[in-house]
């Protein structure tokens, strides 16, 4: 194998694929990068078997073939080589040369017929959408994931999709995150789960760019995403999710218009008072047109009002304020609306068409507080 | 006591006072950030035994008293609060209240009478320098200080005043490095040895501006920078400096002179082949007007030239990269000069009024590399 490419070329895809480089595993080619230059394009791969990652680099292909490299090693000897024309040349024995301008890298590789391959799988009906709406629809849900593996389904998000609605809804068992958007075109139904872990590293790779699109096929075991020159392959986690749709009912006794900023910073200024090891609640006080915040810990108290907008009940109610910080930090509307039933039912923060949904179950506070 | 202040200046105090915060301390009362409005001023103190900071916040005292307050809850509540005017009371017990806006917080806080305050000092005959000068020589020599607390003279620096000359001094038994600095004024001939600690923390504060000044007191247990509204008290270390000078011939059998930038990349990339468990060296093999870099390890083998001007004999040398690398990167010269005896002697890096000297020794090479 001889193949030559530009270094900021061969940098941008390295980091790509690093995304399923395993940070712990008993195979040792799994901690490796396939450069394969067997074909007409150089491609790397990297697989860590429950994802796997291959990108095209641009450059050219003087001799084909394969090896496979250390991706820790390949990569920070990429970084640091000058910008400039890269040479990568097969050697006896994998040794592997490395060379750019006066520098002369041999590093020792190995067989790529070891290596797993991504498995080929059937591109029928792609779903299209803009890598902006993917990389946002996973920022604003995947905090609301699980991350016990001892229950599977939570540790991934649903991906429904009903004609042109593409909807995604992650839940822990003390939260549910809801996203909708509108795809261009009409697909067929489908339900997957597809594991946290796959969405974010795709959305570290994804350009988040509106005009940027990807497509996304899906078959009863994997999810492929195929942008730019890249292909993202997961497997998706089997088994049903869980149903939620009874739970969104739209019923409420208290409604609250607020300041979202404002309502943030509060919170953000309440949980410096709470130890890991105490967990308060905060306590939302709402009464009249005003919310007031509570918080008494060991470490001290804090007391904040902030003006609201209400309709109907008066109502005190307490939170984890994680819970509510996850889910305003994720919201871009200025003014937000909180609904509430009473102190024991979830709390719901929502817009009008419902493009957004968090819920969030309240703490129960006693008298004490 | 009641005083008000605005909340970024209280926020840039607080920053400062918080280097001398010990992590780490069996005296809960160290832990603390005093709040000192008994006299004029509203000042901020810490201490950890061994540094100590004092800075002025502006602001008004309604009610002259002190407390101290845990210093990490306090630092992110006033880091937390909206950027308007702070006040902050004292209380029955200790409780402090901090308010700001429509925020209030309660805070338990202690008596600041435990506290060390810092001892006061005579402050006669005065140093005076540049902060941007004091960060810069502090930057270029601090690196070359041992962490090894068994011997406590290797931890710190010497300064040598002597007219109007500071030379700064730092070595670890592989090394040495020296910075000379003219200062404007003559001052008593004075060598004192300062905590790499209190130089790194001190470095930190510093705004690095050429016309802030920083006055340097000093006597014989303790070093007092004073500088805007701080002051920085600590001890110094005790003991007789290291007597190097007999070490700084100028003899040699080899010069070059070395593009610093293309040696300094070289010798980055050649140590992405060491690992911390086999401390191979690199090979300079310095012939004719080449010099030629090498490694040879488990991982892989790198060979780079440089062209170089040579003056004298070919020299084939090793070393830690590590130390070459932590010299040149402070090293502002484009082109810098190196002069060599033998393999086994030290290799100097130094400008022609001897601004700068960097002492590395070599490592021992065998005919193997």
């Amino acid at each position: 194998m001889k193949i030559t490419c530009n270094k900021n070329d061969l940098l941008n895809s390295v980091n790509i694929v690093l995304k399923a480089v395993p940070s712990k595993t008993s195979m040792s080619i799994l901690e490796c990068i396939i450069i394969d230059a067997t074909d007409d394009n150089i491609r790397l791969i990297t697989n860590d078997m429950e994802l796997g990652i291959e990108t095209i680099v641009k450059g050219s292909i003087t001799e084909k073939g394969s090896v496979a490299i250390n991706a820790k090693i390949f990569s920070d000897i990429v970084r640091r080589l000058p910008d400039n024309e890269v040479t990568i040349e097969l050697k006896d024995n994998y040794v592997t040369k490395i060379t750019c301008e006066k520098s002369k890298f041999n590093i020792s590789g190995s067989s790529s017929e070891e290596f797993p391959y991504l498995p080929e799988i059937e591109k029928e009906k792609p779903i299209t959408i803009s890598q902006f709406s993917l990389k946002e629809i996973i920022r604003q849900t995947v905090f609301s994931i699980s991350d016990n593996e001892n229950n599977k389904i939570m540790t991934g998000e649903l991906f429904e999709i009903s004609k042109n609605d593409l909807r995604v809804l992650a839940l822990d068992g003390h939260r549910i995150a809801i996203r909708k958007i509108k795809l261009k075109e009409e697909n067929d139904d489908n339900k997957i789960i597809v594991p946290g872990k796959t969405l974010n590293e795709i959305s570290k790779i994804l350009s988040g760019e509106i005009d940027d699109f990807v497509k996304i096929f899906t078959t009863d075991k994997h999810i492929l995403f195929e942008f730019d020159d890249t292909i993202v392959l997961s497997r998706l986690i089997e088994g049903d999710f869980y149903k939620i749709d009874q739970m969104l009912s739209t019923d409420y006794e208290t409604k609250i218009k607020i300041n979202k900023r404002e309502f943030q910073n509060s919170i953000d200024r309440a949980s410096l008072l709470i130890r890991d090891s105490d967990r308060k609640p905060i306590i939302l006080d709402i009464n009249n047109n005003v919310l007031e915040l509570k918080i008494n810990t060991e470490i001290g108290a804090l007391n904040e009002k902030i003006d609201i907008e209400l309709e109907g009940k008066d109502i005190k109610i307490g939170f984890n304020p994680k819970f509510l910080l996850d889910a305003l930090r994720v919201i871009d509307d200025e003014i937000i609306d909180l609904y509430f039933i009473n102190a024991k039912a979830p709390c719901f923060i929502r817009d009008k068409e419902q493009l957004y949904i968090y819920l969030i179950l309240p703490v129960n506070i006693n008298a004490g507080y």
